[in-house]
């Protein structure tokens, strides 16, 4: 071989690879985080960047074939002229992320085993990777959030309701059904207040959006003094906010509210650390926004109830990744697949 | 070749191969589960067979050197003339299997930053891999015990305390720090009577023997009639058993003891079945002897108390190897160890 081509093929190998890495940069997945309200649709890269998102009501005409038909077309919108290796999609309730069926999403009517992989690839001629929202949402965070610097996370979600996901080891834990990770169903109190599952005590009748605000309720229909100002209109609806700003002005009952849920998590996050001996427990979700009112008591009762070495061990933060955690999980999941295969 | 050659490396081939199943098939590990009040030893080969096992009385003179020197000599007793390829010790207490330190151990007088494998190496001239009992005994039981057919099994000790161990996708799962797995003290009251580690309500605290133990003394003392049978000087170290034979006799208060325990368990379990989805929960220890009278009440519970998918998914059943799963569970842990390095 001549010196001459020597050089020229050493040329056409490091245009190769960079040709190679350019590609592998432009590897773009779709993730779509689908909710009862709304739908969450982003272009994410394999650096778990979103490159594009929107977001759309979800429709719920036409039972599950009129939402996907929508999705598929909003999938597409978004999509552009992008070429897109896969589709990741969070899903809310029981499902099968090996089979891609949906068994039953309480917040989407008539969604009973629906075989959302088959149908939205038929769609879309994408593959498709299905996953638990509250699942998608721990890895988004492991992946680029919170836990990017560590390998076991447990992240529990505050909001509606109380949701969890597991990693262990760098690896998602979803168990034989999906169903692992239903963190907010553990009981704290066997004598407490019935849950929405039907069982007593649960950390969700605690620390849940919804639980906090009918302490609220009760305790004014009780007759206690506060600031909490309810929005006309929205005696069932309000949100921590109102209780965040009456807290914030010293009023010693939505104090007390924060306590009380803070409490709770504190007895959640001591159990977890006690199982699981993690490196990070994260939150998400509105309730967050309450801050120290929670974390506060969180934090203290963590620690005064697991064992000294895994409750020092364990960082309690806030979520990094906000509203776009399960979209960019459910993305990276389906990346993920896309890789392992 | 000639065919005269052919045929006596064909048959030099066939014997080589012979000796090498036969020296697989004889490769022994030691197997030690060392408690406060007994050190139990055991031959085991590569398919979870004891061979030749032992027990001694744990000598505590000497500290932490003087029980080693013995659990050596031992040991070395125990092995005679075979060849063992490594040791697996479980140890009681919090330690570390990476760094093959014993950091504490209650029942093991002046027991602190005992670096059990150095020490042990040294004396005996074989590797020695550490691993907490509780998690020992959760991988004897998967290996070859009750879990033998699952992947991912939790199991709880029910003796003196509660213990537990966990295995997900066919992996022990420790925690960095080797503390996972505390699933006694996991809180199911939070407002509970106050447990041994300091917390209120822990499961320790209801289905522990010592426990139960102290509902019994609780009862008589208030002056409850019951056949339980307290035998003289007793009070304070009486087992299960006691209780076992007033409940086969239709004694109501030995039952009721029972019954609480039993459903202090399955709401533990409902809330392991909600963050593990396993597909067994497996219960070893003396207190498993109470059979149904514990059994019964903890399965109603769980499936009560635990989401359908997941709770009609774990099987619920009492450990296979009874005293023995700590020292096959170490001696497994140590030839897995093995085969990996």
């Amino acid at each position: 071989m001549t010196t001459e081509a020597g050089n020229k093929e050493f040329i056409e190998h490091i245009l190769n690879q960079r040709k190679k890495r350019a590609m592998a940069k432009a590897k773009l997945c779709l993730g779509i985080d689908l909710g009862g309200t709304d739908c969450k649709f982003g272009l994410v890269d394999e650096a778990g960047t979103i490159v594009r998102q929107i977001k759309h009501p979800t429709n719920l005409s036409g039972g599950p074939d009129g939402t996907l038909d929508s999705i598929a077309a909003q999938a597409k919108d978004l999509i552009g002229s992008d070429s897109v290796v896969s589709i990741g999609m969070g899903v809310p309730g029981p499902m099968s992320s090996r089979e891609g069926v949906v068994y039953e999403a309480p917040n989407l009517k008539g969604w009973v085993n629906v075989p959302v992989k088959k149908l939205l690839e038929e769609k879309l001629g994408i593959p498709v990777a299905l996953s638990n929202d509250a699942n998608a949402a721990a890895w988004g965070e492991y992946w680029v959030g919170a836990g990017r610097d560590v390998q076991s996370m447990i992240l529990f979600t505050l909001g509606t309701g109380v949701g969890g996901g597991i990693v262990l080891n760098g690896e998602l834990y979803c168990g034989p059904d999906d169903t692992a990770g239903e963190l907010g169903h553990m009981i704290i109190n066997f004598d407490g207040p019935v849950c929405g599952c039907g069982s007593r005590g649960c950390l969700e009748a605690y620390a849940s959006a919804t639980a906090m605000r009918r302490a609220v309720v009760a305790g004014i229909a009780a007759g206690i003094k506060t600031r909490i100002n309810i929005p006309q209109g929205e005696e069932t609806t309000f949100g921590t906010r109102a209780i965040y700003d009456a807290a914030e002005q010293g009023d010693v009952f939505a104090v007390e509210v924060f306590r009380q849920a803070g409490f709770a998590l504190g007895i959640g996050a001591a159990n977890v650390i006690n199982i699981f001996n993690p490196e990070m427990i994260c939150y998400g979700g509105a309730v967050t926004n309450a801050g120290e009112w929670i974390f506060g008591p969180l934090r203290a009762t963590a620690s005064a109830n697991a064992f000294n070495k895994p409750a020092s061990r364990a960082k309690i933060v806030r979520a990094a990744l906000g509203n776009d955690a399960g979209l960019i999980g459910a993305a990276g999941l389906a990346l993920r697949d896309k890789t392992l295969s």
